[in-house]
This record gives structure tokens, sequence and C-alpha cells, in this order.
């Protein structure tokens, strides 16, 4: 099935790509490899802003993850036209707002990985570092950064 | 000297891989890299947990990043069936669950690095960065990713 | 215009290459990448140190990441004779040594992004991820690791 058939499934729609928010651009592609900016979490167009452990939990995560791995797709969609070049999700850095006290990144990493698998299937199966930040750009709760394969 | 021969006069037996704690897998191949997920220290068979600077200190730390070394040889061991593929150590995240006043990450990342030259010798020597991270998956001490090239 | 000559019209020169201050190498090549090791903020030959929302605040931040770009540009031009033979700076990681309060990761990264593109122009272009940390190896305020493309 296609990947845009599977995010039909899913009722998922791409959204709009947004500009990053610095003097950066959003994929480099290099060799095989498209090297992804980290994109952080958006609720209602504007950044979910919050801290895990201490103003957000474990649901909240998932689903800001969740979230952010959908705009990481519309900015793929965007670059390369055609979500079924890509052959692999090669890894994602996934980088949590996290109260010092907070130890599951790797449940809100799920919010994302899962999505990749879902939309993707085998091809979405990635390797993944997960960790707790200090604090993140406009706040933001959470923010996921991506290595993708294409032929 | 092979690297098996190296780890034997090392004395270091490679543990058994433990699955990942979440929805990724360990490692993805793509060209001639392989990007291998962030490992946590373990101590026992359970993650080693705390935080550098507060309960924990750079002897600790250093010895828990040599210990997430081997785990990371065992799954590169793993994934290529033998390790002498392995034409170089690219690179290390090296992710030190810390104080805010504790700024001794890139000498407990010594732990690891040194490991690693120990094992492969020339093909050991990595870039790398070290960092402190606000906390970790399950509360672990260290966390490390790496980046490896085979032939 | 040739690199040299852009970092003269910039006036800047490129210092010294400093030695990792732990057991890793600067720069890794492989295939056309070069994985350059996370570089630390420093001012008059010492490390910056400092926190970004407590004792410093976004401008030093940005000047910090200029200083840091400039060092990585100095270890890319050692490694490879030619800084001309970039064809593409491919990736950042920006980590902003931080008070949890402090949101602004994205304007001290964009000290070292704004650098790289007066420098290389077009090829100076960059995926970027940025971040806030609880702390750094020797108390800097700012590190940068680098993904450069070569032909």
């Amino acid at each position: 099935m296609s990947v845009y058939k599977r995010l039909e499934a899913l009722k998922i729609s791409l959204p709009e790509v947004e500009p990053p928010a610095a003097a950066f651009v959003p994929v480099v592609h290099t060799g095989n490899l498209l090297f992804v900016s980290g994109h952080i979490a958006r609720k209602d167009g504007k950044p979910w802003t919050g801290k895990l452990g201490e103003n957000l939990f474990t649901p909240q995560g998932k689903e800001a993850a969740r979230g952010i791995a959908i705009e990481l797709l519309a900015t793929l969609h965007a670059a390369l036209g055609d979500l079924n070049k890509i052959t692999r999700i090669v890894k994602l850095l996934v980088l949590v707002n996290s109260a010092p006290s907070f130890t599951e990144q790797h449940l809100v990493g799920n919010g994302a990985s899962d999505l990749l698998i879902e939309v993707l299937g085998e091809k979405g199966a990635h390797a993944r570092s997960a960790f707790g930040v200090a604090q993140l750009p406009l706040g933001a709760c959470v923010e996921i950064e991506l290595v993708a394969e294409v032929q």
C-alpha cells in the first residue's frame, strides 16, 4: 500500500510546512541520506510549550511526539515530492523538555516511532536516542530530528 | 590481532543483547554506515541510575560509559556477525545525566572512548560530542549512541 | 569567490586548532561525509563558561556560537587542507548550556548558522537542531558539532 493510502487510512492529513524559525533549512540531501532539522511540537499552529514531569505528562508528550512525526513527514513530502521514495527511516533524536525527575523520555518518543511504523511499515523502523533536555526553543515540550534514506 | 582476541586479552565478554525498551530497532544499516540506537548504562542487568555531580561522580560515570561501550560492541556483533567488519567508529554522542554544576562530561565519555580504542585500535578513534542532560530514560546515569563504518 | 577570500573580507582569521580535551579525534571522514566533534565555546583561548538565561544572555550566546563556527572551519581547514573542498554543510547540533527558563537556543544557534552562510554561501545552508542542555564540558556556554559533505 502506498504511504499516502496509509496516511488516509489513519485519517492523517499532512500539514503545511512551516519555514524554520531561524537561519537554517528544513532538509539537506547528501548521497542517499536526508538530514531533517529538529522540528518542535506544535498545537493549533503554535509551539506546544511545557515541561514533562512538571506541567505535562507522558500521554501529552506522546501525542506531541506523534504530531511532530506527522510534521516531519510533511517536510519529507515537500522535499521529495513523493514519500514512497523513502527506503528507510534511519534515526530519530528525540529531545524531551524534562523536569529533573522525569524518566519516561523513551515512552514519549514512542509517539513518533509508532506513527512512523504505522505509516511506513518496516521501512519506518529506525534507530533512536531519547533524552531529557533542560529547555527547548520557544519553550516547546518536545523536539525531534530525523535521518532518512532514499534510493 | 582480531577484535575478539583483543576482547579476550582485556577479559571482556560480550553480554547478551537486550531488546530496546521501546518501539525502535537497535541498529540501522545504510550504505557503509551503521547507526546504533542510544544504549543506557546497566549494572547487574538493570538500568544504572543516578545523576553525575549529585549521587554519582566521574569515576562511576567513566565505568558506566565503559560498560555501555561493551554493550554497543555486543549490539554491533549481533548485527554484523563479525566485529572485524568494522572499518571505523565514526562518532559517539555521549549523554550524561548531570546536576547543573557537573562539568566533566568529557571525562565520563573517555570511559567509552578509551575502551573502543583499546579494542579496535586506530579503527576505534572517533569524533565525539559529550554533554549534560536533564534526565535519561529509566533514570540511567549515561546514554551513548554510535555511528560506525563498515566496508 | 573562494572561501578564503570571503574569510578575509569578513576579517576572520582561522585560529590554531586545539587538540581535543579528551580521548577522541576532531574529525572522521567516511564516504563523502566529515563528522566533526563537538567544539566548545572559547574566549581568549580558554573555555567560555556560563549558563544562558542565568549569567549570559542571547547576544553573548550568539557571539559564542559564531566563534565556535570559526573554530569548526579551522578544524575543517586542518583536516581538508582546502575549505573549497566542502560541497555542503549538512547539519549542526547546537547545545546551549541553559537555565530551565531559557528558550532562545535557536537564536543562539543563528550565530553559527549565519557565519557559515556568510563564509560558504549556499553551500553553508544546513539542517540544524538546537536545544538546552543541563551543563557542558568545562562549564562551556555553547557546544556545536557539525557534519559536512565533500566531493
